[in-house]
This record gives structure tokens, sequence and C-alpha cells, in this order.
């Protein structure tokens, strides 16, 4: 129920030319299918190697269709990413705390960010490839929704001057691009960047133990 | 003196084919001649609209030889940009202090984000233009040695848990293509953001003048 909430309230594919409300069922049978059909060919080839070709062939449907459906195929990824986007909202906005709404602003900043990182592992090439254009990466309806939350976060520390060029930054920090860039081509360890970020977090919003 | 030693030492063209050592006086004067030709349609049409079609045409030589001499497009854009990288790289490692050596590390830190953001405003379309692939983006040369710089700084502030992961945190915040879209989408004045920068790196790594 929330979930269904969060999605409408926040859609996530920009461009898509259809959505919930006016779906019938059949219609909405056939979007899973194509979806499951996406899936199943991200399961086996990875991303990167997802064609809209590739989709239409293996769910039998017409190419327009496939078009019609998600506009392109960053729309497409970003649809494939809807539903762990929408549970990650879910977590951060109403879940138990650290995450969700309970704890210091400190610690919940922590929790976002160590949460952005496990999202970004496990969902990172599609996350990349739903990043088509830097309007895409930073005006997404959840880039807007991340931003204002950090920067509610940041208000609630007492950060007294720029709470919202702050929260850019931060977020600037947890770019699924450069993320990934750490994770798979760097080699760092996914422990280490949460690690990496406690620090950080903790500097920031506190005076940190072995300051002089 | 200093930059062509700098030059030589952090190549700027990962692709180039050629570099100074082996250019004959002809060849660097059809290279000069080129890159003012390029300085000169980008002044007059943007970044954007420069091909590498119309600088064979308005240096008047032949497509191929554009291509020998810079590899591609963002080769050509980083060529443009290494004057003024390495003007920046001679500030802050010999440069008069608070971004050369000789102010406290929090100082120069502070004082290399705002020069960044400076350099950004000054040179970015072109910045952004050389960055076609994130390995382009975070392995070229120069980003290793900002990261390098960085990396230094917080050690030197006593930074103990990560410093190298914290350095790619805040270069993040310096990243082109995010500052740009701050300034030129978004609208955000440049003096703000430096502003915003000053607030961040001095909570960093220090107690923040409000905090409890």
């Amino acid at each position: 129920m929330t979930r269904i909430f969060l999605v409408s309230l926040i859609p996530l594919r920009p461009e898509g030319p259809s959505g919930p409300p006016s779906e019938r069922s059949d219609a909405a049978r056939n979007r899973e299918r194509l979806l499951q059909a996406a899936r199943e060919l991200v399961a086996e080839h990875g991303v990167d190697a997802l064609t809209m070709d590739m989709l239409a062939c293996r769910a039998q449907v017409g190419k327009g269709t496939v078009f019609r459906r998600f506009g392109n195929r960053a729309g497409l990824m970003m649809t494939l990413l809807s539903d762990a986007e929408a549970e990650f909202q879910q977590r951060f906005i109403f879940g138990p705390p650290p995450l969700g709404p309970g704890a210091p602003p400190e610690e919940r900043l922590i929790a976002f960010g160590e949460a952005r990182i496990r999202y970004i592992d496990e969902n990172g090439e599609l996350a990349r490839a739903a990043e088509h254009s830097p309007h895409n990466r930073h005006a997404a309806p959840p880039a807007l929704l991340w931003h204002r939350h950090v920067e509610l976060l940041l208000r609630e520390a007492g950060v007294e001057g720029d709470p919202w060029v702050m929260a850019s930054f931060l977020l600037a920090a947890l770019d699924p691009e450069r993320v990934l860039y750490a994770l798979r081509t760097q080699g760092i360890e996914v422990a280490r960047i949460e690690a990496g970020w406690r620090e950080f977090a903790g500097r920031l919003l506190g005076c940190p133990p072995h300051a002089g």
C-alpha cells in the first residue's frame, strides 16, 4: 500500500507515456510481462547487453510496443529500478531508525549513506544505465527527494550556513557512477566505502574524536 | 619553465599520439596553429559546437591531421585545457599560500576547493567536454594528482581513518559536471558554492563554530 502510494507520489519515469492510474488490467499484465522479461535478460546477460530489440524479441511483442511503453532504454532502466527505489524511499521516510524517523539526524545521515552505498552495490549497473543525462541525474524526482531528505537532516543537526549546498556536496559523494567506479574498477570493498562514509558524515556533523 | 616541467611530468592527454619531447619545431608550430584555431572557434561558437571537421576547415588542414594530432574530440578538449590545468597545478603545488605550501592543511583544502570551483566556472564546458568516460574522469593524470593532493592535506590535518576514501568524497563534490549543473542549470551563484565549500571543508577538518 505504502509502496504504491510512494511510486505514484514520486513518479520514477520522467518520460513515461502512461502511469498506473490510466492502465487497464490487460495493459498492466503486458507491462509486468515485459518487466519480467527484462529482469530475466539482465540476470542472464547483464545490464549493458540489454537492448530494446532483445526485450521485444524475448517478450514476443513488437519493438514499437516496447518504445511506447518505456519511452527509451533509460526509461526502461528507471522502471526496472522503481521497485528497489520505492523500497529505499519507504525505508528512509517511514522505516525504523536509524534510517527512518526516531534517531538523531547525525545517525540518520550515516544510515542514509550506508544504505545508498549498499543500494548502488546491488542495483548499480541499472542505476547507471538509467542516468542518461545530467538533467536526469540531478533533477529526476528520486534525486530531488534524496536531496531534500539530506538537507532536512542537516538543518535538524544545526547546520546553519547553507544546508542546500552542503546536501549537494554530500550527494555527490554518493553518486552511483562514482561509487560504482570505486567498487568495480578500483576494487574498493563496499565495507571500506561505508566506513569512509561514517567517518565523513560523523566529522561533518560533530567534533571528530581526534581533532586537536 | 615550471609549467613545461609539470605538463611533461603529468601528461594531460591520456591518448595523445605524440608529446612535446618528440615534436620537431614545424610540428610544434602546426600544433599551436590548430590550438589557436580551436580557441577562436570556442570563443565564437562555444565548446559544444566545436567539431573536428570545423577545426580542420578553420585551420585549413585535412581532417586526418586533426585526428592524428588529438586522437579524438575529448583529446582536443584536454589539450585546450592543458594550459589552464598546468597553471592550476603550479599554483597548488608551488604557489603562494593558502593554496600553495605554507598554510595549515585546513586552509589549503578550503583554498583548493575555492580555486577548483572558480576554475570550473571559467573552464567548465571545456572540462566537461574532455570527460568522455568514467575512466577518463576518475583516472586521468590530473584527477589522480588532485586526489593525492587532497589525501595528503587530510593526513596532514590528522584524518586517521581513511583519507583516501574521504579525498574521493571531497573530489566528488568538486566534480565539474555537478558544479556546472549547479552554476548553469540551477542558477546558483559561484560565490554561494564557494561559501558552501568553506563551511563543508571547515566542518570536516575542525569543530564547526555553532556545534553543540
